[in-house]
């Protein structure tokens, strides 16, 4: 009987344990960590696609007017059908800088907002359209959050939620308040990227099977350049891969990720902490240092497809976002060069010159690419791409993300990134860490569509013509 | 007391279940699947750092005169110090050709095996010292086994062993035997990775932190060429990295593998197969294949650094073997482009030129990577690479892996590549197979030297003067 006794101590300690694991908000099913999925409030409805009125004008206010906010206020001063009707920045000195861009181009003056609580009467303004968030990671949600409830389109910079409560928030509140919230993932509207993806839909590639992509960019330059040192104290803070999206963006848009497939578990890996943590040692801002020099992440999707990701802002290497994809039939490939392969057959159509020379086993030749970059330009680069070059910002992907926005506002169309998209790109940081604290385990990656993931057919930019 | 009852059934199950899962050969420790280690048979020890007497001339047997034997055979004819004593094959008619290859260069003629049981044969002579394995990979381990029973020092083609089983059977057999193992990993002797690995030795990369290497080699123009079609149905039937070798070589010994550091764990995740599939329909080989057209891990050292690998054999893709370093202070590429970024202090004492404009950002000028090539080539290189260029296989380095074997059989010295190197990187086709089988659960790397990981400081190539 005591044997017995013994016995039920155990399991009782057992289910403890179990018990405890669940009140973390995870569990471990089938060795796979599965956090809990909240249940969808009474009120809210999908955002899956949605469209809201077309209008004449966006009327914007932006908060955050420091490297991203500034740049993106000048670029906007470009866009036709805009009007900027106030800016907000902690620091009323960037807010005037700012006003003095619009002046400078004989453009209205805006309503002006500082300090602490700034943001939040620029939101609750009521001839706003459209809030665009360029602050600091940790004050995206809140912001976003205050916006959509006041009724506001939201437009928010990388990456849009730093925790899976935090991914959660955004989607339940776009879905209550049946406001867009757009990430502003702009290296999807980088030129290759954006004729790469074209090209993949158009089969080029045959099946897409695996894409990687990551931001490795030495910022040993920059980090004072962010207020205060946010961007190094979020680092010094959190592990894995904090910084996703770059990457993430283009690869999931190429999977049509909750779009016909999802991503459904991830493991990740690191390297110890060298470089990050003399970074802070060197400033006397802590002894210790939680993001690795080098994280690496692995993504499976439902479809039996793989993404590669990796992190990197520490470490002396040429600047990469790692762009590349395999397919049965093709293969991209952007850093350290752009470059294309095919199985000789899939060009026969596309009338390129000297297809018949292609060799599986090599890169197409410049001439080849020259033709193929020009045939398969994405519709949404063609007309705008002179401009955006133009106007800059990064290379002008920048000007085109902003032009689309204003675009599918004005005509009423599902934004290019939809909220589901700012949860899928942005919950990264958060399962890997998981996965790396628990020896690489696999993660699984939450459904924000809850169910509604193979709905839409395929990814592509919304058109009038739709 | 039902309940207890039925408490006490659960529990026997369980307990069932987990000695059940001890009867395969492994177990679940802290969630990472762990093999069992065989313990070390009384009679055996370490060949960690063997030498055995230097011998003025070494007598070689060849079994397996494919693709890569009878290239062997011809790139031995240009070594000094070397008699080619005996040539065996299944089919006697390449037993001719290698037999006329040796003629061609005026040398004595070799006795001829062929059939089932040649190989045997060939070990059982008393004149032979090293007998050289160049089969299909199923065949390895029984050979090479059974040439160290016989008192021959092997070396053998990659993957040297294909279970973790044989890997075993290799280290058993050549403690019990102390005879030299050496698997035959080419891709550790081409010029970037000699010259990188004496840069990285001397610190020019500060301290390394992540190696990445691959396989990508779209072999469709070449399955036909094994005999029987041996290595599409190997993959057919192997999920899983099944040809590591050529991607891990080169990291392992940047990472001093079992010299300093070990491999502790790994996840790896894969694709579904479609072009691989594809490929034994269209030869009515089967309705299945287990291989996925792209394979991804990812591996933890004990000293906190990572190592990434790919396989695929199957897309179009331009050649790789990925190999990269990232270090602290510098990074070194070498597919689609070879090139080195550092941190500009680095090459302050290198005298390179230009040294003053580096940007940690790029790769280094043109000028400075052939400065940097020429002061940091490898002491092997230097006297045998114009020769090695001459002799040629995969442009050099295949004769400067038989050189450094035959020169350290010569001198008495620890070959370059020991049995533990052998096994550590040809079980990872077995270890992957696991993690993927399980979702990407974390595998346990085994330690080969069974506790001896960290007695050799540091990888290095022996040289007389030691």
């Amino acid at each position: 009987m005591k044997k017995i006794l013994l016995m039920l101590v155990f399991l009782t300690a057992a289910l403890g344990f179990a018990s405890c694991e669940k009140s973390k908000g995870w569990k471990t099913v089938d060795g796979i960590i599965v956090f809990d999925t909240p249940e969808r409030a009474p009120g809210q409805k999908s955002v899956l696609g949605l469209r809201t009125e077309p209008m004449e004008v966006v009327r914007v206010g932006f908060i955050g007017l420091g490297m991203r906010g500034s740049s993106a206020v000048d670029r906007f001063t470009h866009i036709d059908g805009v009007e900027i009707k106030a800016l907000c920045d902690l620091y009323p000195d960037r807010v005037e800088k700012s006003q003095a861009v619009l002046k400078h181009h004989d453009l209205p003056e805006a309503a002006e907002y500082s300090g602490e609580e700034g943001w939040k009467q620029l939101c609750e303004r009521d001839d706003i359209d459209l809030v665009y968030i360029a602050t600091p990671w940790l004050q995206h949600v809140q912001m976003a959050v205050y916006a959509m409830e006041h009724g506001k389109h939201v437009a928010v910079e990388v990456p849009a939620a730093t925790s899976l409560e935090e991914c959660w928030q955004l989607v339940d509140t776009a879905e209550k308040t049946q406001r867009h919230c757009m990430m502003l993932e702009n290296c999807v509207y980088d030129f290759f990227e954006l004729t790469t993806l074209n090209m993949a839909r158009q089969g080029l590639f045959g099946e897409i099977l695996h894409v990687e992509g990551s931001y490795i960019h030495n910022l040993e330059p920059f980090w004072d350049e962010y207020q205060g040192n946010w961007r190094l104290a979020f680092n010094r803070n959190h592990r894995g891969d904090v910084y996703a999206t770059h990457g993430l963006g283009p690869a999931c848009q190429l999977l049509d990720i909750h779009r016909g497939d999802k991503m459904n578990y991830l493991v990740s890996m690191d390297t110890k902490s060298v470089n990050g943590l003399k970074l802070v040692k060197d400033r006397k801002q802590g002894d210790s240092f939680a993001n690795a020099d080098h994280t690496l992440t692995l993504i499976k999707t439902e479809k039996g497809r793989t993404i590669h990701l990796q992190h990197n802002v520490y470490t002396p290497r040429p600047y990469s976002r790692m762009y590349q994809l395999t397919g049965t039939k093709g293969f991209a490939n952007k850093y350290p060069v752009e470059g294309y392969a095919f199985e000789p057959e899939q060009l026969a159509e596309a009338e390129v010159p000297d297809h018949e020379n292609l060799n599986a086993h090599n890169f197409v030749s410049d001439e080849v690419q020259k033709a193929l970059m020009k045939q398969y330009k994405d519709p949404i680069a063609i007309e705008i791409e002179e401009k955006a070059r133009e106007v800059g910002g990064h290379g002008g992907m920048d000007f085109i993300m902003d032009y689309r926005l204003i675009y599918c506002l004005h005509h009423g169309l599902p934004l290019d990134q939809d909220v589901y998209d700012a949860a899928e790109w942005s919950c990264i940081g958060a399962l890997t860490a998981m996965s790396i604290e628990h020896k690489s385990a696999p993660v699984a990656v939450p459904d924000f569509t809850r169910g509604d993931w193979n709905k839409i057919e395929g990814y592509r930019h919304a058109m009038p013509v739709d």
